[in-house]
């Protein structure tokens, strides 16, 4: 038996997108789902019950941090990383590759795994597929993810407006301390063909290594599909992913560089290869517009740090764009955030009070609009199960503008 | 009829401890009272709900940070500093000077008033008594406090024992900014007379505005009560402040650097001084030693900053005394802060945790430790009362060793 189990509720009329539910040992939580991020074992400046009261059911942690500090030893010890950090319902953790591409300091990427020196104080680790399911066993998530070898996009392939307009990958340290690769197309596509070689080979010895753990019905792994932008590596990726009898599946790769079209091409094409009768996670997406895309291609879960970051900037999202915060403008504007939004923020607090809680350098400014844009995207995503049930996707388009741009 | 109403409940049989009700605009609070500080419009990194949720019934704002930024037209034009903060209770804001001689770059003291200097962007200011009936009227508190001149401890005459252990005055950026003054005995019996004198004039023009201003009945004036050390010039300028007919009272000029029997001996003098029918506030007053011995001196109000400062530097208050969460001896200690607190910290999150979140500078561990000492205090006085109201005094001291050192 699986430890995560999905039930789909309701196959929208118009487009693949799906209702659903996923059940895992700490419970359950509706699809499509959008899951904030606790890179470090907390979601930044916010209590565990904060975020829980902005609707979110399912939280994401990140391997690679933790690992690095304060260790999966430690975490396992204190009882898991869901006692540890106080969040009671269900959790995912991604597998450490990503970060370890990304953030570390490499010195040895070979078929084995990955050594690496830590971002923070240069310590050396090894990550292999094996090793990367016995941390996330130690952390102890619900859902864990299978170690992969996730390619950067190629830069010269993308126009400047797509690159600046592009999104922010969920975990994207990478979009701060590295470029995409600057590849031509042959050096890519090799690139992409090695990648995904390499995912499967590893995606073998992770299944292994779990069902050998003994932890099989306690925690759900899921397999990722690469491929890059190359739509027939996305296939072949798929269908040797998809051989696995696995509780879920990803999409992986994407979000990491290149343009919202091209992640609508990738993901539009890719959803439909995974089993319908078991969720689908997109990793590290993202805006609104890429979102609902996603959920109409099919897809059931999401995740992305956009919300906690650009809120600890003052910028907040609203059903027709960012605002930021912090410009003179708002030094007396009464009004919240949003008219009409729910959140604590915007039902307690003024921009004029949040401008001058930026200006003071004062934390609860970060806060308040993590608050407001965490419970932004929650709604967006209540609205969005509201359309598939109800097959209401104008008014779906007319509340939420910044989620259907003309032309899309 | 004065904004300010106070009930006297209960007198303690075995000293000048009293247990009453102080009704404002805003709502009551129970005395004795503790205020936690927010300095800048906010109590840094909580929700007002948060800090409701501590117990807190009444909290302090600081009128020199707030007239620097965002300035006090800007708030009264936003609705006052309750609503714009989102604090619905009952609200005290002093009256600036403090901060002005501690932080201002000060350019001209005289009788008229001070100007000085913005220690943010060297924007120039003029404070005045009137003006600061002025700013603190816009602001909108229900408790102001009279512009007065709180002459520092004299430091040759404090032995290095306390002044290691003297507590930090509430908006003390006196302690982080400037020293404790060097002067001769006969020097600071000099500053301590004109500071006097400033003050009792400075009172009489406060009285004058704030009554020519229409709020008296919407906003209670505290006269304070200056003289240092010396006690003839507590009981010289107690005799004069008294003469108004104020609805409160204050002690002001302690913990401002020397020792906590100095503290007391100040405050077991001069509260008795003050109307038994009237709440008397120990300002910036501080460790439990210091807010046990006052409450039995007959004091009602106390405010600190200590809880969260404190908070954010790792440190959290225990009812054995502080202890230090960056200390490696916790990184695997599974237990609360404080076995048997029933705050949000204590009852969600093991010393473990919050170790970690310090480690990894996570705004989290602040905000965690901040709640928990905030809660520290509450049910400190929570307990006081009920030692009032039960005379159970030793009971009090058994669960609170720390505010009870041996000798006290």
């Amino acid at each position: 038996m699986s430890a995560i189990s999905y039930e789909l509720l309701q196959q929208d009329e118009t487009s693949n997108a799906r209702l659903g539910r996923v059940t895992t040992p700490h419970g359950s939580f509706d699809t499509p789902a959008f899951m904030p991020v606790g890179t470090q074992g907390t979601i930044k400046g916010l209590l565990p019950q904060s975020v829980a009261d902005t609707g979110a059911q399912i939280v994401l942690g990140n391997t690679y941090h933790l690992l690095l500090r304060p260790g999966s030893e430690l975490i396992a010890k204190m009882g898991g990383l869901q006692d540890w950090t106080g969040w009671r319902g269900p959790m995912l953790t991604d597998s450490g590759g990503f970060q370890v591409f990304s953030l570390g300091n490499l010195n040895k990427i070979d078929d084995d795994g990955v050594k690496f020196k830590s971002h923070l104080d240069g310590a050396e680790f090894h990550l292999t597929p094996e090793r990367s399911m016995l941390v996330q066993e130690q952390l102890g998530a619900d859902i864990i993810m299978a170690f992969d070898d996730c390619p950067p996009a190629a830069v010269e392939k993308l126009n400047p407006r797509n690159v600046a307009d592009s999104p922010v990958r969920s975990d994207s340290a990478r979009t701060q301390t590295a470029e995409p690769a600057v590849m031509t197309p042959a050096e890519y596509a090799k690139r992409v063909e090695i990648a995904n070689e390499r995912t499967l080979r590893w995606l073998d010895r992770c299944v292994k290594a779990h069902r050998a753990s003994g932890r099989w019905d306690e925690q759900g792994l899921f397999g990722i599909v690469q491929g890059g932008t190359d739509l027939d590596q996305r296939t072949f990726c798929a269908e040797q992913v998809t051989q696995h009898d696995l509780p879920g599946f990803a999409i992986g790769g994407v979000a990491v560089g290149e343009g919202s079209d091209e992640i609508r091409s990738v993901v539009e094409h890719t959803a439909p290869l995974l089993p319908s009768d078991k969720p689908r996670y997109l990793m590290g997406v993202g805006y609104e517009r890429d979102i609902v895309a996603a959920v109409r291609a099919g897809v059931d879960m999401f995740d992305c740090v956009l919300p906690t970051r650009n809120g600890r900037n003052a910028s907040a999202f609203t059903s027709t764009g960012l605002i930021r915060l912090k410009n003179a403008k708002f030094a007396e504007d009464p009004r919240p955030i949003e008219e009409g939004c729910d959140c604590v923020t915007c039902t307690g607090f003024s921009r004029s009070y949040i401008r001058h809680l930026f200006q003071a350098n004062e934390m609860l400014g970060g806060i308040l609009v993590s608050l407001h844009n965490l419970r932004h995207f929650q709604r967006l995503l209540l609205d969005i199960r509201g359309a598939i049930r109800d097959n209401a996707w104008s008014s779906l388009a007319e509340r939420w503008p910044v989620a259907f741009p003309a032309g899309a």
